[in-house]
């Protein structure tokens, strides 16, 4: 018998504040960081379970504190207990009476639990030898079922649902699994895009972008329409008609400036727009669709849990949906969500940049291909290249794809030169 | 030139789970706690600002380090230019950009920015020797307004909007204060309705109530049809058709077994049927609605922001609108929700309980009276008689009504000793 012997908590920042890298017109300053969980065991095999939450710096403490208050889920456990039964795992923490007040089921107590199921996920795969993805993907449509909650997602999507859309894929798993190593899955690059760069430099990174295979690239919008009109034209003309051109307005806008705003862009052929107003609303979202149609609304790296994303779907508010590896409550609940985009036929692009978060979606997203919606179309996976040396195996993305990863684990193990270098110390 | 001088948090937890109270169909054993916030200044009135966060336990203190995180946007700030200037004063803590992302504006990090908020007006109330409600009713319609963040609400309601309701309430303020002052604010009691009582602690209780002057009491349902059946059949004996029975069964169901559920209830005359489902559903909680007509539902007590609210009022989703003293960001957000509901004509009946919530909500109720919706029609302030003995100054409901508190602040000021009686002491 395998007992989790500690959950061990640090908080890590990156002074990304000071080069811009990362600017929107919602975030202007933000120093990446992760708030970071260690899971040990007393296993002969020496292997940890790593996972963390993205935040943008203040109050990363917090989310800290949140993850601590988890480790009487864990600490003391069977091992072999808690992974082979994830889903009750899952429920376990999600359903603590007390800890759920503070949600529920949303914010920092949330993301906390989602840190600690993927440290548990990263553990599982690094104990059977296998990336997260390929993990997931030779797991039967039972166990996958097994994982989601289903309570509050009945009237969009039953257990039964799950299982036809997880059967439907599995005669072809082993052929796409095989073109996923072959081909890669599509990128997209941020880069470029962010609000605080010079149009000269805009303009080179777009180049860039296209040299380097990418078929999409997105700029943040929001700041200032005339900068907006500007700084699209340039991409355009740096990109040509052939490379889609995303725009993130990062929640400035109410609905009728969103749909105004989008007016003076759309000669642009613009991809999607993303967080066009909160993410929390989705009535306004919905009348935003129907107000830039046919651009695509895209949403979600904001948004909280499956719930919203079920009403999301319902209410035809997002054409492209999002999901983040570090939002939600881990793994489990971002299978209920592909789960969900699959039923309602809608594309998945994930949230990814930050500190960590290219390196942990990515096993979603391959997953999703080879085991559950069983394609790539209209699919890209968001790229920044940024903060990956600090990975213990950081992505690999060149001719515009992700390339899958073929070590052990989730790919949420930093390393712990960069934790030791980047630890915060508070003054107080 | 007043600066405040230290943010003080503590964490103080009541042993309430080994006597069943405040048990229901989700929360079985809560630990009634406070994450409890102090602001001091150095003026010579030795006034300080009281507020917190109400929790059931475990994660206090997740709370707790999440108000911590709020200090610099108070401390060493000038006290006037915080205090008479509450809206940017509110938006500079929402609007912080790194805070933000733990949310946005919701769980941990909003109810924390609410305690600070709340603990802030307390002082301003206690400043100006006046009760909260008082305060809040003295206010022109212009300065309440630039209490509001309209952002993500002008679909629904605009400054324009919120300043007619407002004016219109104007004239009516002085009589309807002596009204108040004369008649005390119409209150309910959950007190006899636990999951965890006896069918005889319930009829003793449920014939107290109606003895003690109330009009209204409430039933936590969702455990047991049979029960349920059963116990409401024994409190409607116990109360005659006269009094009404309100009915909560705290998230438990999803859409199709909340309608089949309250169907079997129909018959004893429900006066609402609160938290049928997930508190972010919009969508099924509007699916309910029309499947329980003419039973209306009760929702918000753990409604994260006025922007989930003002989508409930679109969807016609919730009839009976449930604020909260602890949920949202404070009194600034709840005077959004309370000029939300106005707009859509929908009453206001407070959720309390817990502890403090009794004390600090009734003054939202009774400015609303007062100054915004101008009537106490279909409205009633939950009250539960329990925990009222550690306030400074405890709510003073008698005769089936809350009587309004004339002492200076906002009601949210414990007592020095029962802080030090029930603090916290973790074990690691």
């Amino acid at each position: 018998m395998t007992t989790v012997t500690s959950l061990e908590t640090s908080d890590v920042r990156f002074p990304t504040s000071t080069s811009l890298d990362g600017s929107d017109a919602m975030n202007p300053d933000p120093d990446y960081s992760a708030a970071y969980v260690q899971i040990h065991t007393d296993a002969d095999d020496g292997l940890e379970g790593h996972g963390f939450v993205f935040t943008i710096g203040r109050g990363n403490e917090v989310q800290v504190a949140a993850i601590h208050a988890l480790r009487e889920h864990v600490v003391g456990k069977n091992v072999e207990e808690l992974l082979d039964n994830m889903g009750a795992t899952w429920r376990s923490m999600v359903g603590d009476s007390q800890l759920r007040w503070l949600g529920p089921e949303k914010g920092v107590m949330h993301m906390a639990i989602g840190a600690v199921i993927n440290a548990l996920w990263d553990l599982k795969a690094k104990r059977a030898g296998l990336p997260l993805w390929q993990l997931l993907s030779r797991m039967t449509p039972e166990e996958l079922v097994e994982l989601v909650d289903f309570r509050y997602l009945t009237d969009a999507l039953t257990p039964e649902d799950a299982l036809r859309i997880l059967r439907a894929a599995e005669p072809g798993r082993a052929e796409r699994e095989q073109q996923l190593l072959a081909s890669g899955y599509p990128a997209y690059t941020t880069t470029p895009g962010w609000l605080g760069y010079s149009d000269e430099k805009l303009v080179r990174l777009a180049n860039e972008a296209v040299a380097d295979g990418f078929g999409m690239i997105k700029l943040k919008v929001g700041g200032s329409l005339e900068d907006d009109i500007r700084r699209m034209r340039l991409a355009r003309e740096a990109v040509g008609p052939n490379v889609r051109i995303g725009t993130d307005a990062n929640q400035r806008w109410g609905v009728a400036e969103a749909i105004e705003w989008m007016s003076h862009l759309a000669e642009f052929d613009v991809a999607w727009i993303e967080e066009p107003t909160s993410p929390d609303d989705i009535l306004a979202h919905a009348a935003i669709a129907r107000g830039v149609s046919p651009i695509p609304v895209a949403t979600g790296e904001h948004m909280q849990n499956r719930i919203m994303f079920k009403q999301f779907l319902q209410a035809d508010a997002l054409q492209v949906l999002q999901i983040d590896a570090t939002r939600v409550a881990g793994v489990n609940e971002n299978i209920a969500i592909l789960l969900l985009a699959a039923q309602f036929g809608v594309p998945v692009c994930p949230h990814a940049g930050g500190v960590g978060l290219c390196e942990a979606v990515q096993h979603l997203s391959m997953f999703d291909f080879v085991a559950l919606s069983g394609t790539t179309e209209g699919r890209v996976i968001e790229y920044v290249d940024h903060l990956h040396e600090h990975f213990v195996t950081p992505t690999d993305v060149h001719s515009g794809a992700y390339w899958p990863p073929l070590a052990p684990g989730g790919g949420t193990e930093m390393l712990s030169s960069s934790r030791a270098e980047f630890a915060f110390v508070p003054n107080d």
